[in-house]
């Protein structure tokens, strides 16, 4: 008996889980996946200052390789309530469009995923190998207490995975426009310059931090970080706003402060970015202070047998061979690129976070026949 | 009959003139000048937006030349009342020193010059030319109904001056110290850059205009206006304040403001600052709106008869060889260079505009001694 893909995004949609709630979705997935003769364990993680969150680990099969398919049942917030034609977690279909807060982003994925292991099963068997899914409810959220601690926890646990696939949302369009084997990093960095206060009129008594500050902004501003690489846009830097406050035209101040943000390609890390900013400001000279907040380091799955494996069974299906593409902004597949092989690949992402999400309803069933496309190929069994 | 001129201090003090308050200052002054022989013209300024000033001009004589004494007989305000240790306008003395709102700057040096002129005509009988007194009210506060305005009123009366001593306090530390032959200019620039806002992520679809704003700020910090001249210390650019207020990290700002404050000399003009910072705008590109406020032009009396006259003066009776300097923020002398050579030598400043300001009883006597020398000098006739 196959499990319908729709039928499964429509039991998960009208979970109401905007993060950090499960609000039952967790339990949904996991009575479907059992039956499917899946082991299951729930992983609750939290840590001081952030809110408990309710993770599933669930794994067919004990042999090597282990196929991962990762994502999140957590949605982010409705937004504007009264501007919804529909409401969010009733997931209605409309004129063939299943609408509902987390359809593109990212249950409908979720859904097509389990739902092809169903399929692949009933034609070819238990694979030599395994068959896992990882999903957290914290990827819209903070991320500290997800997938982050369920890589950890599986790597204490001896679970190792071999690949992965994310099924965020990566179309802009159409299903099989761009799949994701990478993405940019990002860090986000407030510089201060320091200096002593003094009069305009007595600069020489003073000691002004601003053209220090101005000079060293725009050295980093100036000077590209890269050209590029072959899977990368060059890495952009922009400044976002300098702050000195000093009402007084006839005062030197004392400091001023700017902020940076930095998305940066496979040419780079957070460290070497800093090395780059303090050398900089050692070159200006002066007394500063850098603190650097990072949002994702950036990484690259290098086209080969994983890409090879994605790309082929999205070509098959639709007939369209999608972008390699590392755009956008950041995923889970950050984390989880410490671990194996990560590649992304989802629904049409026009109507993600926004009023009205809602994705095609044959697009579901397009993307459920891409993974079990995937997992033929992966595991050298016959295609539907 | 001689009048003392700390008597006359003392009768100036108790009128307590808070700019832009007369508080009988001026006619003080004028029943002593009258008494001499003096013509006394008061000139009441006013326009919209400002208080009306009470201003004072005195001329003995109708040739030439007219030697002019410029001043001002409003004071700045007590500042904080409970720190002062005497009454701000009960001008006692104690230990020889003279206390008082306006001791220093500048009713002692008003008080010395009328003391002198009466000692100059005792001994020498009327000069072959003029000696007159230019007073304003309305030097402490905006100079908008003041010196700018009598001398407007007398070039349309016909009331030449051939050479002019403010007695603003100049001395940092001893009589004799210092006396300044020009002042640096002071404009303040407000400048800011234009663009397009946007999302960190999608920089091309932005436009920054912090790189611009940093780079011409660093061009304008960095490049000298000059190395200073004979009589100045070079031209500084002080930056004094950046201000974007964009607390989104994720986003690029449309504009950014700064300030900065140029204390130039005589190789610039407020117009000839304004095309170079054009100049670096238009090299650094992009949309900018540019405003200068000038507080003063920089201006010299080069050394010649006049400079050596007071020099000469202040040598004779001090002993002492007076710095010839340009330093230091703007005067009313500011606006007199434009009719013709004007110099300033005055008391010792250390206390101006602070609490218990005061002045040596026996600086009043030697800036008299000093003021009477130079009249003498001037007009060719026997010192004291």
């Amino acid at each position: 008996m196959t499990i319908d893909p729709v039928a499964l995004t429509q039991d998960l949609i009208r979970c109401p889980s905007v993060t950090p709630a499960d609000a039952g979705a967790l339990g949904v997935l996991q009575r479907v996946l059992e039956q499917m003769g899946f082991t299951c364990t729930r992983l609750v993680f939290e840590e001081a200052g952030t809110d408990p969150v309710d993770n599933l680990y669930a794994r067919l099969g004990t042999g090597s390789p282990n196929f991962c398919f990762a994502g999140h049942t957590d949605v982010v917030p409705v937004g504007d309530a009264a501007a919804w034609t529909v409401d969010p977690f009733a997931a209605e279909i409309i004129n063939g469009k299943l609408y509902g807060r987390g359809t593109s982003d990212m249950k409908g994925a979720i859904a097509a995923f389990t739902s092809a292991v169903k399929s692949f099963l009933d034609r070819n068997g238990t694979p030599d190998g395994s068959i896992s899914l990882l999903i957290t409810g914290d990827e819209e959220g903070p991320s500290i207490n997800g997938t982050r601690k369920v890589l950890d926890w599986m790597q204490a646990n001896g679970e190792v995975i071999d690949a992965c696939l994310v099924g965020e949302p990566t179309n802009p369009r159409v299903m099989g426009d761009m799949m994701k084997i990478g993405r940019r990093g990002s860090v986000t960095a407030t510089l201060t310059a320091y200096g002593a206060q003094g009069h305009v009129a007595y600069p020489h008594l003073a000691d002004n931090p601003l053209p220090r500050l101005t000079k060293a902004l725009s050295m980093l501003a100036d000077s590209p970080l890269d050209e590029g690489t072959p899977h990368f846009q060059p890495s952009t830097l922009a400044i976002t706003t300098i702050d000195v406050g000093n009402p007084a035209s006839n005062v030197i101040p004392a400091k001023g402060t700017a902020k940076f943000n930095i998305r940066f390609n496979d040419l780079h890390t957070p460290k070497s970015l800093e090395a780059h900013i303090l050398d900089v400001l050692e070159e200006v000279g002066g007394t500063w202070d850098l603190k650097m907040a990072v949002s994702g380091e950036a990484f690259l799955t290098p086209p080969g047998a994983l890409v090879a494996t994605v790309a082929g069974a999205v070509t098959a299906v639709t007939g369209k061979t999608p972008e390699l593409s590392t755009s956008g902004g950041t995923s889970d597949a950050r984390f989880i690129k410490n671990f194996c092989p990560v590649v992304e690949f989802g629904l049409v992402g026009q109507t993600m976070h926004k009023v009205d999400e809602h994705v095609d309803v044959a697009d579901i069933r397009t993307l459920a026949a891409i993974y079990d496309r995937v997992l033929a190929d992966f595991f050298g069994k016959a295609a539907a």
